[in-house]
């Protein structure tokens, strides 16, 4: 089972990374983009095949190493191989 | 219009982050962890509301600036605010 997880800094942590993408995208012509956001995408490969004992194991691997949940949010979704 | 984009390594370039979250794992006891990618994750909100365009737009965003297409892939999804 694959899971796919997404860790973004929480609304109202400022993103240093995401305004200079921002700014990039702004010279190079692109307009109309009012906000970037930068996080991390981590794909991870589980042996797990029942859903919810993949679920739960994801969320502690989240929990414990992957966000800093202080100043992160995470999501994931779990995909079949 | 909110996109969000994941930036993977390709398949066959090697992924000395993700490996090292792989040994993390395992020294903290989570078995069956088979492989690991760690890629980049980036939330744009445009301004675009057809989504023909913004899709046009954000795959010139990804190959212009936002990723690297010699070794990485990118994927991207499109959401109503």
């Amino acid at each position: 089972m694959k899971a796919r997880i997404r860790i973004t800094l929480k609304n109202g942590v400022l993103d240093p990374q995401g305004k200079a993408i921002q700014n990039a995208l702004g010279s190079l012509g692109f307009a109309g983009v009012s906000d970037v956001r930068q996080g991390k995408y981590i794909e991870i490969d589980l042996a797990a095949t029942d859903e919810a004992a993949a679920r739960a194991e994801v969320d502690r691997m989240c929990r414990e190493l992957l966000a800093n949940t202080v100043i992160e949010d995470y999501a994931f979704e779990l995909a079949k191989p």
